[in-house]
């Protein structure tokens, strides 16, 4: 999809969110679907399905990591795909839409459940990047009475980490931050670790950059690392790689380079579940085994299938 | 010491100096040795001597991680420790400031040429944080017709990994530049991987921090690291951990903070050898056991010893 397009405008927002995590963007990609069906498309039933598949795509090629906003793109484009008038899309597409928030926000909810019982009372945890999920457990855990620490880093270059501190402060948390190569010296104080996380497939689990180096360290100093995730985050192992894909403009790592320097910057990395002490769910805490199970239920739409790569 | 103190101002551009390595801020502590040697305190003998051990506690001071500060201070006191005229103390002084300056030079070279064999032809290195050996080390290289390409890291908060891109594309290395919490991205692709250090004792290297999980993270994908440093940089087990006095103030990493969230801002972490492949000294590359040696031939004048901890 060629993003100068003029029609895919409506996901800039979503493009240009850095600092959001994987189900608070899905929340916000459903606001763009709701506005699709009531925008100058729903003229007719053929171009509403077309304008709804195309803004399907959009929202999917402008977040490759984020598998929600797959996983909603893929639920609204098969619901819809019987329907035959306007007011049957826009009848089925909205359902579908309060379906997937209604899932997002319990899912939430459970696995904030669930960490409570992961909190060590009275001890500092470490937390990474911004993850909405994150922060709703570790607020739940809060309200409930539980008193910890929270240790957490920038997650450079966006800074969501900074978004997590501030967030978690106002709900109470006392917070310690840093950047994010001194993660070495502040996790030996660390009790547990959590990450939320974008996408999850038999490999692993894709999340912010820095999440492998995190799991990496926590391994060695013997300090467990948990990944918070509803299973709408899923997916197969094609599409898992597609954050691969999701390279920004350098010049947000460095505006003024000499000439000889390449600037990456690369947004996800990929932690093995080997790296991991569970991936705490709404269905309770999976392991790699686990995730077969739910991969092999996957259906895709077909407007929405990966092109196999041609050489 | 009094940071406020106004005699300890001659030491400030050493204590504000975030993007120097180690030897490079000895070869600016001798321009202020240089200073005092010719500055009003060589009025007398006795002032003199006292303006020279109270420089060289501010240095220290200033830069409590930095061995080779350390050593030169120690070395000019020892220096001066009989001299009993103006005359005397500085011809003492000056001789053992160009000694200390000569050995430096020396080191980064004999350095340099044993790093050239380390460096596999066409593949591509990594190098953390900045560190004049390191960069005279790879320049070398390049200069005798070994062709490599360098990957580095920004070292946050300072982001004098920028100046090391920076030297060493100007040298005519290519060089590909990325985030400190990105850098599990591009490890995987480098085939060795070489840091400066600040500081070394028995326990391991003192280096910026983010060195130790730069340490683990190439242990967990094989690829040799090795810290490159003159055996100038071997102190005591007390001074070694001076490095944890190293504070900087919070607004460095982040200058609007949030009510409940405390900011830390150390620069410096220890690998421990068995994170090592090596240390490359002038005088061959070393391994923990080899350490001992050094370190129990070491003196230190009286002025400079450590106070042992009160409780």
């Amino acid at each position: 999809m060629d993003k100068t397009d003029p029609n895919s405008d409506v996901v800039k927002p979503i493009r240009d969110d850095l600092m959001s995590g994987a189900a608070e963007l899905a929340l916000r990609a459903i606001t763009i679907f709701q506005a699709v069906l009531n925008g100058p498309a729903a003229a007719s039933a053929p171009a509403l399905k077309e304008k709804i598949t195309e803004t399907a795509r959009a929202l999917i090629d402008a977040q490759p990591a984020m598998a929600p906003i797959f996983h909603l793109s893929n639920t609204v484009l098969f619901a819809i795909n019987k329907s035959t008038t306007v007011e049957a899309i826009k009848q089925d597409c909205q359902a579908a839409l309060d379906k997937f928030e209604k899932t997002l926000c319990e899912s939430a909810s459970a696995i904030a459940d669930e960490v409570f019982d992961l909190i060590p009372a009275g001890e500092l945890i470490f937390a990474y990047s911004f993850s909405s999920t994150v922060v709703s457990a570790l607020l739940n855990a809060r309200a409930k009475g539980r008193y910890f620490r929270v240790a957490c880093t920038e997650a450079r270059p966006s800074m969501e980490g900074r978004k997590l501190a501030s967030r978690l402060a106002s709900g109470g948390i006392e917070v310690i931050h840093t950047f994010d190569n001194a993660m070495g010296l502040i996790l030996p104080n660390c009790s547990t670790a959590f990450m939320g996380c974008d996408c999850v497939g038999r490999p692993g689990v894709v999340n912010k950059v820095g999440s492998w180096v995190l799991a990496v360290a926590c391994r060695e100093l013997g300090i467990p690392l948990y990944a918070l995730s509803g299973t709408e985050k899923i997916v197969n192992d094609d599409r898992l790689f597609e954050f691969e894909k999701h390279e920004r403009p350098p010049e947000e790592v460095w505006d003024f380079t000499t000439k000889g320097v390449r600037v990456l910057n690369h947004q996800f990395d990929l932690v093995p579940f080997n790296l991991l002490s569970g991936l705490v769910t709404e269905r309770g805490i999976l392991k790699e085994p686990d995730i077969e199970q739910y991969v092999s239920k996957l259906e895709v739409h077909e407007a929405l299938k990966l092109q196999p790569a041609t050489f």
